[in-house]
């Protein structure tokens, strides 16, 4: 089994080739991947196949990202995923460029090389969905409620972002919120200047959310009155990395870089020491 | 830039080939590599050389094992590392087995792959050296200070190990371990078999540790009596799987699996990224 492995904004990802759809591809082994000790590790695992493969949506999208994360579980859509998907496949000459068109659980999504080696997804629609609050650490951050496909909840603060502990999952309102929210604590640092911090849902404070970005930049641009009239261009600084993110009414662009670090091939007794003992538990 | 990535219950390391001595390897690259986000990851770096390609002690062995820890800097040995060495070695037809000489920083090393696919290495002598105490998440815990080129106080303690927090560093006697100690709970769990958990120095609690796991055994041998006259075989289960440990007068004999996961290519754009950044700096 071939692979490689990438980042964008620190994001990083297993990306296994399997143009026409042959592997077996089970939780099992996702989890076993992207264990950071025991496997190759990382955030998630992006299988690149072409949509011819499995009569999908070939007409729409040549290739499709079969984005799982490292619990296993399918996921429909990441923002820093998808650059690197790219990167992979004009880097590999799989696809021409600048700009594919990839399948996504989330629907296809256009994803365009800059001059500069960037690259620029169109995320889709953002909406805003009223007010909310967390507590983090024992301070309450009020919020904007900002769904991207997923739901955000994003805290302008007014201190800097590194003065709030995110060690522990921040407290929000279940009821608001029964599937749980990635909390972004967000502070304006200049002129369409962001910093932000984020806790992802079922996860931790991570180094770069694609998705936490897009919802920070509309929270922004929501409290000074450009949201959603008047598009205009943020940068936002993650731990990982700085993205820029172009909200607008009816899709969103968010731009980053995308890098290749490696790639090789999985051992073959390790790969099937783990279908084995997948099929004895089955 | 070949590399292939391999683990020794848990403590995973970066493996690159470079036979002849002939690349430019310094902390910066090391750090990079082991960067778990946006570099391969890793506890350390094993650099596969040739000792006659350095004019070193290629008499008693002929292949030395260059193992730098994922801070970039130079240490002496690893028990888990040169389990994962030596399967290298022999998976890529470098060195015959079953029984392989390798030089590290400690001197020349035997490691022997075993019948059933585990690798045995002569660890040198260990030495009880007295007796100290550690605070482990405000409990006192007494301990034997046990020497394995490097420092070790091992706790026998009479609770499961998982009652403890390992989450801060255990508080030593500094004016004891003036360089600091690796600290080992240990368990007696039945015969001749130990549960253990061990907090690194400079690092964190690891999943494994082959060092400690020698410490352990010696401690565990010296409360029964049975050290240093009387060698018996002792388990120890270690977070991240099982080792064996014989401990002797005069060596210590330590046992347990090592695993190759991948191999492949680093990229070189990636790679050259390195370079230049480490230029610019120096």
């Amino acid at each position: 089994m071939r692979f490689a492995k990438g980042h964008g904004t620190g994001n990083d990802f297993i990306i296994v080739p399997d143009l026409d759809d042959q592997l077996e591809f089970g939780a099992e082994l996702v989890r076993r991947l992207c264990d950071r000790r025991t496997g190759l590790g990382g955030d998630g695992v992006l299988r690149v196949v072409r949509t011819a493969a499995d009569g999908g949506h070939a007409a729409a999208a040549p290739w499709f990202m079969d984005y799982r994360n490292a619990d296993g579980g399918a996921a429909e859509m990441c923002g820093n995923g998808i650059r690197v998907f790219a990167r992979y496949l004009i880097d590999r000459g799989l696809a021409a460029g600048p700009e594919i068109a990839i399948g996504t659980r989330s629907g296809v999504r256009l994803v365009r090389r800059l001059a500069d080696g960037t690259f620029c997804v169109d995320m889709g629609p953002a909406t805003v969905r009223g007010t909310g609050a967390a507590v983090v650490a024992g301070r309450r951050c009020d919020g904007l409620v900002v769904w991207v496909g997923n739901p955000h909840l994003v805290c302008l603060v007014s201190e800097p972002v590194t003065d709030f502990s995110l060690s522990e999952p921040p407290q929000i309102d279940l009821a608001q919120f029964p599937d749980g929210a990635n909390v972004e604590l967000v502070e304006m640092v200049g002129d369409h200047a962001l910093q932000m911090r984020v806790h992802e849902r079922g996860s931790a404070e991570t180094l770069s959310c694609g998705t936490g970005a897009v919802a920070a930049a509309v929270a922004a641009a929501h409290s000074t009155g450009e949201w959603p009239g008047r598009p205009a261009q943020w940068a936002v600084a993650v731990p990982g990395g700085r993205l820029t993110v172009t909200p607008g009414p009816a899709t969103t662009q968010l731009t980053g870089p995308a890098v290749i670090v490696a790639e090789g091939i999985v051992d073959d007794a390790w790969l099937s020491g783990i279908v084995h003992s997948a099929s004895a538990r089955a």
